[in-house]
């Protein structure tokens, strides 16, 4: 068979010849404006050019700093396409923390969006790669007077339109760059290559997973500054299918307007972005009918949501699961053929779970000391191995024990039941341990979020003399019922739905919850949060 | 992102795993019997065992004589799942040719199916290289007495039921031989990688060409000696995907009593097939509502059938196109969103095409002097570059002119419209060269076959001293209509439709036509048919 690399200048190319009207719908700060594939491949190869020219060459790192647009898109093909890596640097990083990753990764150029450029300008001084900046705005400049700032259409104005991307490039060569946001310790550097990224997005294609196809008008609401949107955008331009970036302003309403205008069939986020949406549908003024399915993934999405986003929206949940050193796609929610007439409450637990992993990769529970579980037996730690998987973080002086033996360990505790279905249990360290016995941390926020007056729950561990660790829960009411629920009413709520002893011992109600960059619940913080809490009312 | 090759193994071990209870239904000569993938990949690993303790180290060929079945699907991962060469074998090649292959492929071991060992026994003494013999029977031996001919079942029941399949194996080994079926000539071994067929196998199961899926009933028509059965059963088994293996009596009628009562939702095959199949339908005893579509290749499906399939039986045509060379799907008829409201006759026109290349491949048409036609201008050579095509041919001297420049020539004559949808021509030598221009013999059997009294015709040129080359057509009626269609029916029928000088000189009706093993019209054969006919009748 021929040596032909996997590369990702294919995908743009193959949407450029084969979907030139097919479009790109980019919501700016300056409004909607839809751009075609062709005028995309002829932006991207300008891009690639300039760069190129203004001395970026394979292996050099180059910087985004941005939302969901166009632009970026261009960026993502435009950067890897002259054998440069593309850095997504995650806008809600701590000031500290961007400036490291930047240093970190060595940035040679770095792309900014207008509305956060305010962020990087303070940062100017720490910033010791940086040669030159790329406003991506429709045209106006900050007023600095550093050397080699540009806007991003002045940039791309100098390059060549039938600029030719770069074919000599290994597959396994890196093309992308993505820090994790650890909740302690330094961010860590997960780099992509050609081959992981183009793979993964074969997987997204297939039909048992996210079947992305030319037919779909997806909507990416995961931010493409984290692990790639989920690689969607890479894919999607292969595909030809449409896409709608809702930029840097995606509020419940314009993701809902969006959804309505557009007519999209698939669209991507964390579970709080769907439980806001869900909010937002409840004015009944938007049509969602095209909507044939939410990809949701990052955190567990809560049963009780997905219930009413099926049978009230008519909108099927594709429950997903990943991280950032898996690329991220690890499992999908589909259900089997046979498991077609299960009853409702059967497949709705089935749905909640991660899924099934899709083809390509390899996964494994082992308990605490690497016995391996098998499938229908307990909880234990996911470790995944895969051609799209991460096997080192960016410049580590020595291997992680994330990557031991050949495959990843996760740090997320599941199981696999006989059917293969991988369910999310907690953290490793978010796990409860009462009296020599784990508490899931994960099953008791579910419960709780089934509450009707509940919006949404965490559940963290306090120490306790005698137990070592209690669980707490942290609630935040839906607003039009707030106070009218007492601590007593949602631990009867519980009853009976878990062993006694897994009950909170207290229930705090919080106006709203920490959470990660992406909207994760920061467990680390509401553990502080709840601590201080506890101790002021003792 | 890391090292792990992409391997067949991989593959049997999902199906394993996830899919136990899933069946493959097997029509062998001892009536209809269905396997679990739980024992499909048992057996699999008895025989890769058994085969290692015979000796089979990687590298070494190991030949396969037989139909679609089990146990060839069985042969089909064990082979390789030691790092061996699966060989399969055309049943349909002539004696001297069969020997050929196999002292080319210098195979160790041949699997043969029961009701074609005559073919191999009477070459016994020709071949040179093969150390034992299996009979893919169900217990049954032949009376010779040769040393180690086995039966399959006791091979098998040799080997280890939990025999781990070799992992260190590099992923562009070779996995696979299969020899085209030349019409001149020798015939010409393509090698295919575990990378390749993997690749291929995910582009099966893609939602925008074929989408194969768990919840498919696959039944794969196209033999299992010829390109893989399309990559069929490599892919099917690694999505789960319920497979129907019709066996060594594939008539129309037991095609369409599987489709009715396994509920076959994809069946694959070429286009003779399938004219077969239409008119075992027209009993109207048959059951086809879960069909989903048929994939459709091997050589141009007339317009009228895909019509007839798809207005009156609602089964959808997924017209595809590939070679032996070409692992070997190349392109997929599929329709793009946006042509959705094209009226009926243009999308039969479009459905009729051989469709868009899928994602992962490059394709261009050149002119006589090797210059690309750009979308939508004139015919040229059908060229193809991608990780699942071959490079070269097993063990060639040298490199063959179909390789050159790193892409393969097809030999085959198309066009590429300006929505990138390639619509063959013909073969470079099928073509007719009429007073210095060309006739393409296909658009006239398309064009004949649409006719209502018509089952099949082929159009070959005659040596003509004015015009150099002129087109006659060969007709096969249908049955019921023998003898009442005249020469210049056909002829009036064709007029209108195409310029004047392209209609046949000479109509000949015929009983049937000479087809190549694999169902193609034999064009050489029967230009030699035609020019002795209309000697004698000169």
């Amino acid at each position: 068979m021929m040596n032909s690399p996997l590369l990702l200048s294919h995908f743009i190319e193959r949407a450029e010849r084969y979907f030139p009207t097919k479009q790109v719908i980019s919501r700016t700060l300056n409004g909607k404006k839809s751009l075609t594939y062709q005028q995309i491949g002829e932006r991207t190869r300008r891009l690639a050019s300039a760069l190129a020219q203004f001395g970026i060459k394979k292996g050099d790192r180059v910087g985004t700093f941005a939302w969901n647009t166009h632009r970026h898109l261009e960026a993502y093909f435009a950067i890897p396409g002259i054998g440069a890596v593309l850095h997504t640097i995650n806008l809600r990083l701590s000031q500290d923390h961007i400036a490291y990753v930047i240093n970190h990764a060595e940035d040679r150029v770095l792309f900014v969006d207008a509305d956060v450029w305010p962020l990087i300008a303070q940062l100017r001084d720490q910033l010791s790669s940086v040669e030159a900046f790329v406003l991506m705005s429709d045209g106006e400049l900050p007023e600095v007077d550093w050397p080699n700032v540009f806007s991003y259409e002045e940039f791309i104005a100098k390059g060549d339109p039938s600029f030719e991307f770069v074919q000599s490039i290994d597959e396994t060569s890196p093309a992308g760059i993505c820090y994790t946001s650890a909740t302690t310790g330094k961010p860590k550097g997960v780099v992509y290559s050609h081959r992981g990224i183009y793979l993964h997005s074969m997987a997204l294609g297939l039909a048992d997973t996210a079947g992305l196809s030319e037919k779909d008008v997806l909507m990416p609401v995961v931010p493409m500054f984290h692990v790639n949107a989920w690689g969607l955008p890479f894919a999607a331009t292969w595909f030809g299918t449409t896409q709608v970036m809702p930029g840097p302003q995606f509020t419940p309403q314009v993701l809902a307007e969006l959804i309505d205008e557009e007519k999209v069939t698939l669209a991507a986020g964390v579970p709080t972005i769907w439980l806001g949406l869900l909010r937002e549908l409840e004015t009944g003024v938007y049509q969602t009918e095209h909507l044939r399915a939410i990809l949701c993934g990052g955190s567990a999405a809560p049963a009780a949501m997905i219930q009413t986003f099926e049978q009230k929206y008519n909108v099927p949940f594709l429950h997903a699961y990943g991280m950032t050193e898996t690329s991220p796609l690890v499992t999908v929610s589909m259900v089997k053929s046979y498991q077609a007439d299960l009853n409702e409450e059967e497949t709705l637990e089935l749905r909640a779970k991660q899924g099934l992993v899709v083809p390509g990769l390899e996964v494994k529970v082992v308990g605490p000391n690497g016995e391996v579980k098998p499938d229908g037996a307990e909880m234990g730690e996911l470790l995944i191995r895969g051609p799209w998987i991460a096997d080192h973080y960016y410049k580590a002086e020595e291997v992680s024990d994330a990557f031991a033996d050949g495959w990843l360990h996760t740090g997320d505790v599941a199981t696999i039941d006989e059917e293969g279905f991988i369910k999310l249990v907690d953290r490793t360290k978010d796990l409860i341990k009462s009296g020599g016995e784990w508490i899931s941390s994960v099953d008791l926020e579910n419960a709780i979020m089934a509450h009707e007056d509940v919006f949404e729950a965490a559940v963290v561990s306090v120490p306790d003399p005698k137990w070592q660790e209690r669980p707490v829960a942290c609630v935040v009411l839906k607003d039009p019922n707030k106070g009218s629920v007492a601590e007593a009413d949602i631990r009867r709520f519980l009853e009976g739905k878990f062993p006694s002893w897994w009950l909170p011992d207290r229930v705090i109600f919080m106006d709203e919850l920490p959470k990660t960059s992406v909207g994760k619940f920061l467990k680390r913080a509401l553990r502080e949060q709840v601590k201080e809490q506890m101790e002021a009312n003792r």
